[in-house]
């Protein structure tokens, strides 16, 4: 267990303390005793505060990218990236999907992330020694499938309404293709791809923030995650996520057009 | 704790044997090595053979209508009704919104029922005495939610795409009026809805079996739960849940047509 991993540990129980007392308290009647009461936003900001007091304190001239607070040290080399609850709206629904997201790039490079979902109790994290999974006391190497057909494959995005116009048109062609597509399933998605339980990852319009903290988890597990064009993905945009080179190849080519 | 629950929580707990040690187990790499292996039919069938055990000692003459091993006794006004893994998809993806489903119908009507999440540790329950959640070592009683109004209410279904024809065009009608829509929740949905994190769960063609454990749930809870048509939900069909009998009757004039 690397120290970065270590660290990566800590960020996610104190976020926890943040995020799960608030999960499944957003109930109708909670709302009308107290009005402007909104668990969801209070937890993102908390939790959020939570991380940035334990990276001012241990790294205190290192770059911080957040959702909530926007960007600190803007000029320091390596940037901490967070989006403290990346799947708002699983969050409200009470479905245990969402998760806490915190990623490190140096000099622009995504190196190691970290997927947290305290409901479940599951704790993904990568570095350069490799993506694991540890979930109550057990810890686990994540390896990506080995499916190469879209035949063979099951899909992931947000929700297909997210894709307007062409992109619409080349997301349906690529669903089309799949074995199976589940929709609503946000950084949970990646754990998933990392998990070699999905296949592909298809969303648009992604903030750095929802992507950075997953690319490190997707590639040390042997997949490949780029933009729709091929590019490096730490400024999100269009990402395309697969489980090998093959399959992110051949789900490109659909995309690309018929 | 009534027996009935007590003996459901028995149920639920067999059954885990069954599907927990499966899930997350089908990677294409065991798949390769084991030619036919197919973890979530084998946890479907043992899931629902180790239920069938546990009520053929207890309750001989009850019938047992099951979605692996079809109906027996099937004259006795007393029928459990069986899905052992519902949501078998997301089951195959790794996602925990999958569950075992268990009702208990007297005379055609559901009146017990539950939905176990073992991945989660979630245990749903619903008899005469109210509806429940156990989570660890906490019990809860469940209420939905108070939301009247469309434009405030979160609506799941398992995908649009289910939908074909004039149904199509009543379920998009009905979630372009909804605050948030959620999709492939399956059981889980029912789960949410009682518990008062989500408002309306609407979905077609459904089996008896993927419903009669969660009537209990629903009605226990406060809830309205029908066919479209506004009859009993315990044969399937097309099916409306919701909070309260106020959304549910907005709901089904908007599904009934402009």
């Amino acid at each position: 267990m690397t120290e970065t991993l270590e660290f990566m540990r800590e960020l996610a129980a104190a976020a926890a303390e943040q995020t799960l007392p608030r999960f499944r308290r957003g109930s109708a009647i909670e709302n009308k005793f107290h009005a402007g009461f909104d668990p969801v936003t209070e937890a993102d900001r908390e939790a959020e505060r939570a991380i940035r007091a334990l990276l001012e304190a241990r790294f205190p001239d290192d770059g911080v990218l957040g959702e909530e607070f926007g960007l600190s040290n803007a000029g320091s080399g390596r940037r901490w990236v967070i989006d403290p609850i990346d799947g708002t709206r699983a969050f409200i629904s009470g479905l245990p999907l969402w998760g806490t997201l915190v990623g490190l790039t140096v000099e622009g490079r995504a190196v190691a992330g970290m997927m947290s979902q305290p409901f479940t109790g599951e704790l993904y994290l990568a570095d350069e020694t490799g993506a694991f999974l540890e979930h109550g006391r057990k810890r686990q190497a994540l390896t990506t499938s080995e499916v190469t057909e879209l035949a063979e494959a099951t899909l992931c995005t947000t929700t297909p309404a997210l894709f307007g116009g062409a992109k619409r048109q080349a997301y349906d062609r690529l669903e089309g293709q799949m074995r199976l597509a589940r929709y609503g399933t946000d950084c949970y998605a990646y754990a998933m791809l990392a998990s070699g339980h999905v296949d592909l990852v298809v969303e648009c319009s992604l903030q750095s923030y929802d992507i950075v903290a997953l690319v490190p988890l997707i590639e040390q597990a042997g997949g490949v995650i780029t933009t729709f064009g091929g590019g490096r993905p730490e400024e999100g945009g269009d990402i395309i996520a697969a489980a090998n080179a093959e399959l992110h190849e051949k789900a490109r080519a659909v995309l690309a057009g018929p």
